[in-house]
């Protein structure tokens, strides 16, 4: 079994799926959405996850897109919220049509994830929709924190670990859990998957802050330095302003205050606050302590090892990334 | 058995519901809307409903309120489209805080819903959220409906019914259906239950337009013509626009682009162009021959005959209803 057949699976099925016919404007969005792509690790890690207890790994196919729906459902929204004109390089739903599409296209999106995630066997709809729910409110939490962090200079690592774990780990956990739910898996073990997934989750959007300063920019496929220039509140910013004192203090709050400046000079200039501080370091060393948590969660969950390879091997690239 | 019985188990369980904790902006719209008041009429039906086929009909209460909470979602969202400034005599969830706290709580709102529908009996719980989900999705169809509907001058009387059906008449036929659903009745009678609320919605709504026109001013709380004022696009000037010829027509089409015009005096205008062409008796017809095919279906539901009494007393209420 390859990833490769997992993906194949999920695009077939992806391009099958009827959201709604009728108007136009409410599902036109939906489609659109759908077809920018995405890596679609949601979904995966939800094939893999039912595949480590269950032949019939395909039973997980339509919930798992319920999973990657949802999360499109999210990005809709945040866009409008963010007021941000690109998603994935194309227009955002509410640039190319209006914000009254974009918020109603989105909220038929959250039922039509309900609705594929209904695809479970009836013994599990309980357990699947109750922790699906949850999960999803987390992420909501997530993203309002998000936006009360936007007006605030005193937030603290532990204020942001929470936030990325609601906004985007508790997702992955989530998609990882169901897989296993779906496979047949007991409450002890996808209480591991879950753990596991969030842990990583946590490490991958680490590691997302990390590129966004210290990526390779052949590589990186986004603008390096986006998020100082933006003065996005990320771990190494929020790292930053807790160590910075004296003179580097200074600087750095110039920089963040200035609202005239040359783009490249600020990044050059904040990165070297950042060298000058040991911050790739210490947020290396955190990636990696959230990596090994997450793998000492999968060490917990018994199964075939040749299959938990292949998770195992999914979540390393996550881990060792470089876009 | 009283409706007043049922009412005060709702108010009591809706001051005890959690939606969530933190942060208090995800959390407080929710209440806030939820505390406006209302009639609470979908969550009444739903325990009706159940009532029909149970004495324990305080197990329907917490997904009563679950369509009660999905209700109130769709006003918090249409709300932000259609730029309202109130509800119910208050500020309105994105005038109080701002348009991403609405969408953002709506979104969670929409998440509380699916949670309170889960509170039915295991064996439910698949055709509870498979009806509910398609129609959720029917409502957002018909609010998208209605929003195209605004710029449209040629919409038939059978687009504007199917507007009405998906936008108001759809939830208040699931809220009756939920409850015979939870109350243990066959598939067959849970469509006459659906049918008719849906047949009662839409007399229901056509009364509203009614009301807003030919309603005693004394009695219907909102301002008498203002649909006229605002140029919307009711069963009543949908049905004058497709009978009016000659001058009517001109007169009638003269006041709808007027740009600037007196209130009271364009009200009593096209209330008299209405009277010419006997939109008031017309209207009243296919109200009453909505409310006689929704008490046809209720004729088809075999229950207990005291406790039908009380929806058709109920729904009887609806079709005499001054406000």
């Amino acid at each position: 079994m390859s990833p490769a057949v997992f993906i194949d699976a999920l695009q077939d099925e992806l391009q099958s799926i009827k959201y709604g016919q009728s108007p136009p404007e409410l599902y036109d969005p939906i489609q659109y959405i759908m077809n920018l792509g995405g890596k679609r690790m949601r979904p995966l890690l939800t094939l893999m996850g039912a595949y480590l207890f269950t032949d019939d790994w395909q039973k997980a196919i339509r919930p798992a897109l319920g999973v990657e729906v949802f999360h499109n459902f999210t990005l809709m929204h945040d866009d409008i919220m963010d007021q941000a004109p690109l998603r994935r390089g194309q227009p955002t739903v509410h640039e190319k049509w209006n914000g009254n599409v974009a918020i109603l296209s989105g909220d038929v999106m959250l039922v039509n994830a309900y609705q594929l995630l209904l695809n479970v066997e009836a013994d599990k709809l309980a357990p699947v929709l109750a922790r699906f729910s949850r999960t999803a409110a987390e992420v909501c939490e997530g993203q309002q924190m998000d936006m009360n962090f936007e007006t605030r200079w005193d937030v603290s690592e532990a204020e942001y670990i929470d936030m990325i774990r609601l906004k985007t780990s508790v997702l992955l956990g989530y998609a990882l859990e169901l897989g296993g739910l779906i496979g047949g898996a007991d409450e002890e073990i996808t209480r591991h998957l879950y753990e596991g997934g969030m842990n990583i989750g946590i490490g991958f959007q680490l590691k997302d802050d990390l590129l966004d300063v210290y990526g390779d920019p052949a590589k990186f496929g986004k603008q390096v330095g986006g998020d100082i220039i933006a003065n996005k509140k990320t771990f190494l910013l929020i790292e930053a302003l807790a160590q910075a004192k004296g003179s580097i203090r200074d600087e750095l709050t110039d920089w963040l205050t200035r609202t005239e400046f040359d783009k490249p000079e600020k990044v050059r200039a904040v990165t070297a606050i950042y060298d000058q501080l040991g911050i790739r370091q210490l947020t290396e060393a955190r990636i990696n302590e959230y990596f090994v948590r997450g793998f000492a969660n999968f060490d917990q969950v018994n199964a075939d090892a040749n299959r938990k390879t292949l998770l195992i091997q999914f979540a390393r690239q996550l881990v060792e990334r470089e876009s």
